[in-house]
């Protein structure tokens, strides 16, 4: 499925792409190393249309993928993001082309740890260098150049998505026509830092981390990784959520069990969590994009000014955050929202009253979906995409 | 160092202090396990006067202990309310005998999973019978019978040790003349069941658990412990109060180093928590404690009326929460509070305006100082304690 540059629209476009990039010179990540060439795989969903002004690209989050809109080849289970993606929907696959790239260090086809490192023909494991957000985004661009589009039409993406919309408006705002990042933030605060830091050691704990090549024997570090998707995943959630999912619900029984089963449903619901994210989510890769996120902090490239990242952007941005979202809480969202006011951007933002904590994003948020399907159809109207 | 009832007043009040109790019969667990005799650990300053009239419980958090005011044996750190326990501090030990009694479970003297099992002579390990927030203050219940004293001046606690303050109102309404529930909950939420959950299963992944009998193999489960301890630690710091102590600073570095070492202090800081956590506490222990507080919801006792649990409750309450708690958020102890207010009970309530989240109770606010103070020397001159 690898395609070369030059191909035939028809086989560049649609599902399961994997394009070879950096072919002629590597990529010169943050770090400095350089890395190449790269694959990136990817999932299209409609089609481009003549003067390529019709592209989105759609960012995924931390232990998301390519597969927005298309079942997920492991767990069968539909796209995050297949309620929106599609014939009539808001995000029309009638009217736009939807470009959806698994990120860089990630684990479904792209370049990452787990993929052959061609210099030792073994996987990288953890010879594969640290990357930024900044490097997922200059990888997309890439795809973006392959694919044959100048400037896209939108980005969009919430969470780590969102943090990659943010990065395309700073590297590459001449390219960006309109821009959503949701449930997002500028720069990883302490805590965003340290409950990555409480995953990571989980990893790195378990006994069949070996040094990150496990893989060469036969095991993976499935205890480590799923503890870290556990203390992940109750960031996703709001207190308030939680309580009106689980409270104290008992699972299965009628009283406690004075033992350490999962009496409580949250405890079966966080401990199924767990276990099923191993099976689709390679442990390195979790360790190398907790850390790029980690690293995120757009204004630290300008002395901390962040409006000054945002200088020259001409696209539309609609910044939205949800009530209950304390991952990266609406102050984080207002926070970008001043720079690229400061920058005189044309942003509009929008706190949506949501239980749903971060997840809201990929949960039926009639309010988000409202407030988006209004941004793109104006966008659309002002890039003179036809209705 | 152990005691035996009818010792002199020398003998059972001071440092270091141990008691054997249930010796005629065994403590009836909320299990319905039988547990006996008990040890209980426990620390006392200050004198117990002639009516015993001016006793102080004071009582601990999930990873505290008995050394309140005295030096910690393992780490030689003063003790978790050493400033505000003895001469002319707030909790006046020229004035009031205050006793600080390790729980039931715990592994700092007390009967818990680290002790020798009479029935095996080995250590508990997993044979421990699962207790209660209720099952602890039953034993303390049985401490202060052994200590002659009938009914405590007060009861004091943060944290879990407001959990044990509230059982004490519902278990021993009579018993109690004043209680201080500070920083605590009457109920576990899902939540909270999940970051303990998430602790445990940390735990219970690491290969040196054996199950529970770790102690025979020399080991620990320290890796799973620390990463359990960093966990939880977050949840007792605010969002705010991380960013204004750590924020993205790096840890004796001048940029990142595109690897996985603690570039950034709050890293750092979270391993030293874990690492050195697991020099003073044992995993089992860690594993019955948490369980104990997710147990706990005093109302589930009376069909979800907390109101009805504390029936007859002649105490004065001073109930108090911290704006930036989001472990135990100031509504929780707003539920109490109405609890109290339906009863007729004698109940105040302050929230405190804190950067320091959870774990303001532990630290100098002042405060939490000034109320307690307040509410204290009141309640003296109630109980005719001399100034």
């Amino acid at each position: 499925m690898e395609q070369s540059v030059g191909a035939a629209p028809e086989e560049i476009f649609g599902l399961n792409k994997r394009a070879v990039l950096a072919t002629d010179a590597p990529l010169v990540l943050d770090s400095g190393q350089r890395l190449g060439p790269i694959t990136v795989a990817y999932e299209t969903y409609g089609a481009l249309n003549d003067d390529a002004s019709n592209a989105i690209l759609l960012c995924h989050a931390l232990t998301g993928d390519q597969y927005a809109a298309s079942d997920h080849p492991v767990t069968g289970k539909p796209g995050w993001w297949a309620r929106f993606v599609g014939p009539g929907k808001f995000i029309d696959t009638d009217r736009y082309c939807v470009i959806c790239p698994n990120v860089l260090g990630s684990c479904m086809g792209s370049t990452g740890p787990a993929e052959i490192n061609p210099q030792t023909n073994q996987s990288f494991g953890l010879d594969f260098p640290v990357i930024t957000i900044a490097d997922m985004v200059r990888a997309q661009a890439l795809l973006i150049d392959y694919l044959g589009i100048e400037t896209l039409f939108s980005v969009i993406g919430g969470s780590m998505g969102g943090m990659q919309v943010l990065e395309w408006c700073a590297l590459f705002p001449e390219r960006v026509f309109s821009a959503a990042p949701i449930a997002a933030t500028a720069r990883h605060s302490a805590q965003n830092i340290a409950f990555h830091e409480v995953g990571r050691q989980a990893i790195l704990a378990d006994p069949n981390f070996h040094n990150g090549r496990y893989l060469d024997h036969d095991v993976k570090p499935e205890k480590g990784l799923s503890v870290a998707r556990m203390a992940a995943h109750i960031t996703y959630m709001s207190e308030t959520g939680l309580t009106e999912r689980f409270g104290r619900q008992l699972q299965d029984r009628d009283g406690v069990t004075f033992g350490f089963d999962a009496d409580f449903q949250i405890e079966s619901y966080l401990r199924h969590q767990g276990f099923s994210f191993v099976d689709r989510f390679d442990a390195n890769a979790y360790l190398y994009i907790t850390r790029a996120m980690d690293y995120f902090d757009i204004a630290a490239r300008h002395e901390g000014n962040l409006a000054a990242a945002f200088q020259g952007l001409k696209a539309r941005v609609c910044v939205l955050s949800f009530t209950s979202d304390w991952l990266y809480p609406t102050a984080e969202s207002q926070h970008v929202v001043r720079a690229l006011n400061a920058t005189g951007a044309r942003v509009s933002f929008m706190e949506i009253e949501s239980a749903d904590g971060h997840d809201a994003f990929l949960l039926d948020t009639p309010d988000m979906v409202r407030i988006l399907d209004g941004f793109l159809t104006s966008a659309a109207q002002a890039r003179g995409l036809g209705s």
